[in-house]
């Protein structure tokens, strides 16, 4: 690598503990910053208690709840109070239900140019708008990040994207990244990091930016980075924090692994088809369609200016009455200030349904649109069923655009809304200095020693797992084909989230889409022997990053998945709650094992050691196979050893800097 | 009666179309207006579509979204259009969702004094704030309402209350009416209209008599009714409608038939303690209490005076951060002129969590309290579990009590934050003239022949039902015990509501809370036999009014219920679904009666047309019993003949005048 460098490795090489910064080689580093939302982060607060943490190691991690925020019945708001408590033990900052949508709020009031954050929601990459490098990961490597252990992932290539020119009237942010999907489609930036640069970016505010890198996480990319620069000056002075502005550009000679351009004056409005993010065409091209929901919100859309632009196209006119037209603010800020604005009047004026701030629909918690309706939103994605609605038919577009629906029932380019109807494009001046009041943020106690967690009735603290055995002799429970997904492995939807924070609970769903019987049938063989085995074809648990797919099985005595193959996250999450993640060595095998057959695992721990396959015996069938462990360090052994990530940092926890302390309890 | 009229008798006077005026006597009415919402109003579309209406008669008929707004997934959107569909179909106004609470919405828009108006919604009574008579009533009576027909009720006896004096600062409308609950709690005046007289009328708003009006739905009431003076005409003028104005005075030597008297200087902050509105004490018996959640808004505290006293309280000041301060806005007019009023900003600035307008926690649509946690509300009612919480602990209180436990975090009478905290009461002006936008409210069509009505895949138009047959031979099904409520046979919650709007899907659902095998049983028995009957005991059916406890058994092939007793509307909703509601004629005969046992019922047509008790010849015990039909006009037979009061309009419509008419098809 030349001595000139790129905003994305001069933050990699700030914060580098472990590994070398060549692309597809694995590093540690160092976190500075969590953040974690109320869907995941029960579960890990529930991991750090179970951790024995005591108090977070990182400069600021915050919790914040905008995911379930319906509170149909005690559960939602019992975890908001638990969340509330543990945020008080464990030193972190808390903002409250109501407070907002935790990627711009953290970007308002906590993120820094040349930090880093790591966050358990796949959007945290929307800070990286500021200047820092910011990450989504599962739950235990947030949990992992706030003990002050390094994050570890492969060092990424850099694609890097010239900027040049400016967005033309009724064109802006969203339809860049739209582009972007346009030409990448959803796994295009797979291995990379996306970094944005050139003359261009003088036209981009630092929201505008946000709105960019939270839907790179829709192109694959492992984040998205923009330089700090003086337009992030300005906002952070907008912010009412100045000080916390630092220069980092990229320096002059720098280079990048990949590089692209994008012309601002070029683009055209964009929008995503159902259903998939990537699935661009120019607006136009669609154009006449009826719209039956557009909803205006969400994290891909957060800023001031995403609202006040409808608002002023809306100003005197009203909602076309074949449409709802759902408003779904970003924070109590953004309403402070959108008030402040006037635009707010103008958008209940015009009919708007005013929703309270939150994630929402975007997460299909409510909003979800009737049968057989187009629904138009300027959400980050749009993957089937979504919205709440299984055949739902969700387009992702800009602000513009979806004023233009609201105003005339149809999918409708927005620059013919000054062709046809005469409407000039307003034009947005960023306010010098926003509305703030940190009323629903707490900060975080001296000391949570005192604390107690505050444990509703279906809050559950994690079960705890025994180290791994030399010997099984257990019953194959499910044979499941190729590409089985987290989803099939543990469903998500309103039934089954609510029980996120209670494992025994929650295992009820577990494989229950592929086996209603699977829950029943595998606390009868824990307590006839111990445990279970699953069979899986390849690809074997693909799809979101979600825990509970381990560790409810794990709760069910899942001693082993024995596949052809494994996705990535899904492999790893195996390995951090304990279960062994064995791959067939002769494929064919396969075909030879079924469901009720009892096998034996023998051996275990020297094989462990010595990395060599084990002989599964099927003592039903009378024959044997060789499985394998595949591919892990020496860490991942101990942790399989101890029965899970949690056991092995009770037992054995690792510095930052590589020295053994004492453990924490 | 005396020829001198108080305002009760003189609306009744004016439309009484059967019956004399005498308390208990059974009177017909004419109905100007009604009122639908959307919990209630998908039925009484589809009943309007069975019976074959064309347009509805009234002078003006609302159907309102404003219950099931959440949209966790399809089912209630399609309502919503379905509903907007009937609306155009049938000749109603629509208020869209977003647009905001029934009852104040009607009273702004589309209550004039001296009309009546019936509403599926309990309460409707509010409009009685504006000189009107407003009544609640079950799905089919507003249906009939609506296709013309009288509107039968007892003639109520009049409770004449007379106010005197001026409500101290920190006392507002709210107290007055827990005032009435603590006096009379929540059955004392059942059987009567109160009707609100005196001076102290000069000192209450239009919208602080809604609050009285709508809250005496929890004294038992018919409904209660103010008189239309000058303080209407301001009302009306600031809604920009004070052409609809007409004056309406109880006469000089009206008298009433019992007697009541509030000095409104003398009232102090009261609350109602859970779970029962009529469980009053001040608000200083129980101050200290630590308190979760206050939620301001609903129908109860709908008007702007109620909003904007809180902002003025909170202005500059922020909520307690143990609480959640849930903001429950009435409608997008009230949003729009509380912005415009500046209390909005304040509300957000204190830290408020801001809702869509509509019922939202008042009928446990979302904002469920924590576990055992306290929540304050304005709302009217404190049922225990109606929050979405099973073990809640509901208050009701003023928005003054509510603004004050907001700041402390504990309850707190309200006029401690003037002693302790030098907080000034804040003096409301009310304002002369309204923001009005009428963008949510859909005029009804001039014609409606061509519209179809939109039925999502949830929307089932209702079954057909035989006429009642000579005889029947049936088994048992369930043997119920006494005081069997329309919650044990059908129940309400977050899983049932969505299928209101379904009857085959929700029958799947009825006597599940006493037996869960019952759906599957009837199912076989209407295979087997055509039909069964369940034996009850006393007061059977008591409870809600909901028509689903009756229409969902007849579906499953219901015959008849032998009871001991039933409660009134209960027994009026069998008849309507063609039920025939038996009572054992000698009551000991209930014990010898089993599940299982084969019944026959003969001779049935014969037996309704003379009033003489039949034969319920039990075949497997090989024992006879007596049951009766009871008390049943000449109409409710005809009814019960014709398997319902559907077939009965449909073949025999008989006019508001009383000739008959050609059927509607």
């Amino acid at each position: 690598m030349s001595q000139a460098y790129n905003v994305t490795q001069k933050l990699i090489k700030d914060h580098l503990l472990k590994g070398e910064m060549e692309p597809g080689k694995e590093i540690g580093i160092r976190i500075d910053q969590t953040l974690t939302q109320d869907a995941t982060g029960t579960l890990v607060m529930l991991e750090l208690e179970a951790m024995g943490l005591r108090r977070v190691k990182t400069e600021i991690s915050v919790q914040y709840v905008d995911h379930n925020l319906l509170q149909t019945d005690f559960k939602n708001a019992d975890d908001h109070l638990f969340l509330q408590s543990a945020a008080q033990k464990f030193g972190l900052w808390f903002s409250r239900p109501g407070n907002g949508v935790s990627h711009p709020v953290h970007m308002e009031r906590f993120g820094k140019p040349g930090k880093t954050l790591v966050g358990s929601d796949s959007h945290t990459p929307a800070s990286g708008s500021l200047g820092m490098l910011a990450l989504g990961a599962g739950g235990l490597d947030v949990a992992f990040a706030m003990a002050g252990e390094p994050l570890y992932f492969k060092m990424p290539k850099v694609l890097g994207v010239k900027l040049s020119g400016k967005l033309p009237d009724w064109v802006s942010a969203k339809d860049v990244v739209l582009e972007m999907l346009r030409r990448y489609d959803v796994k295009g930036c797979r291995g990379m990091v996306i970094e944005y640069y050139g003359p261009g970016l003088d036209n981009l505010q630092a929201m505008d930016r946000h709105v960019i890198a939270n839907m790179g996480t829709e192109l694959g990319a492992t984040t998205t980075v923009f330089p700090a620069d003086e337009m992030i000056r300005k906002f952070l002075k907008a912010q009412g924090r100045e000080e916390d502005f630092k220069e980092i550009l990229p320096d002059e000679s720098a280079e990048y692994d990949l590089h692209d351009e994008i012309v601002l004056d070029d683009l055209v409005p964009l929008i995503a088809l159902p259903s998939s993010p990537g699935n661009v065409v120019p607006v136009s091209e669609v154009a006449g369609r009826e719209v039956g929901q557009v909803v205006l919100g969400s994290s891909a859309n957060p800023g001031l200016r995403d609202f006040w632009i409808v608002g002023a196209i809306m100003e005197g006119r009203t909602a076309h009455t074949d449409l709802s037209f759902d408003i779904n603010p970003t924070s109590r800020q953004l309403i402070q200030n959108l008030a402040a604005s006037g635009q707010f009047q103008n958008l209940i004026a015009s009919g708007g349904r005013f929703h309270q701030s939150g994630c929402m629909g975007c997460i299909g918690m409510g909003q979800a649109p009737a049968t057989s309706t187009i629904s138009l939103r300027t959400m980050p994605r749009n993957f089937p069923g979504r919205s709440g609605t299984l055949d739902d038919q969700v387009y992702l577009c800009s602000p513009e655009t979806l004023a233009a629906a609201a105003l005339t029932g149809k999918i409708t380019d927005p620059r013919d809304l000054e062709k046809e109807l005469g409407i000039k494009y307003p034009k947005y001046q960023p306010v010098e200095q926003e509305l703030i009041n940190t009323q629903l943020l707490i900060a975080p106690p001296e000391s949570g020693e005192n604390i107690e967690l505050v444990k509703g009735p279906n809050i559950k603290t994690l079960p705890q797992f025994e180290p791994l055995q030399q010997n099984y002799r257990v019953p194959v429970l499910l044979k499941m084909p190729d590409n089985v997904s987290t989803d099939e492995i543990l469903r998500a939807g309103a039934v089954v989230l609510p029980y996120r924070s209670n494992i025994p609970a929650i295992s009820k769903w577990a494989f229950a889409v592929i086996d209603e019987s699977f829950h029943d049938r595998a606390l009868e063989a824990r307590e006839e022997f111990g445990g279970h085995i699953v069979i899986a074809g390849e690809n074997y648990a693909q799809g979101s990053s979600r825990e509970h797919a381990a560790i409810a099985p794990k709760f069910l005595g899942q001693v082993a998945v024995v596949a052809k193959s494994y996705a990535r996250l899904g492999w790893q999450n195996l390995i951090n709650f304990g279960v062994l993640p064995l791959e067939f060595v002769n494929p064919d095998d396969y075909e030879r094992i079924e469901e009720g057959d009892v096998v034996k695992l023998k051996g275990l721990l020297e094989s462990l050691n010595k990395e060599e396959p084990v002989v599964l015996i099927n003592e039903t069938k009378e024959e044997n196979y060789e499985v394998s462990f595949s591919q892990l360090s020496e860490r991942q052994k101990e942790i399989i050893r101890m029965g899970g990530i949690i056991n092995y940092f009770k037992e054995k926890k690792v510095s930052t800097k590589g020295e053994v302390e004492r453990p924490l309890r």
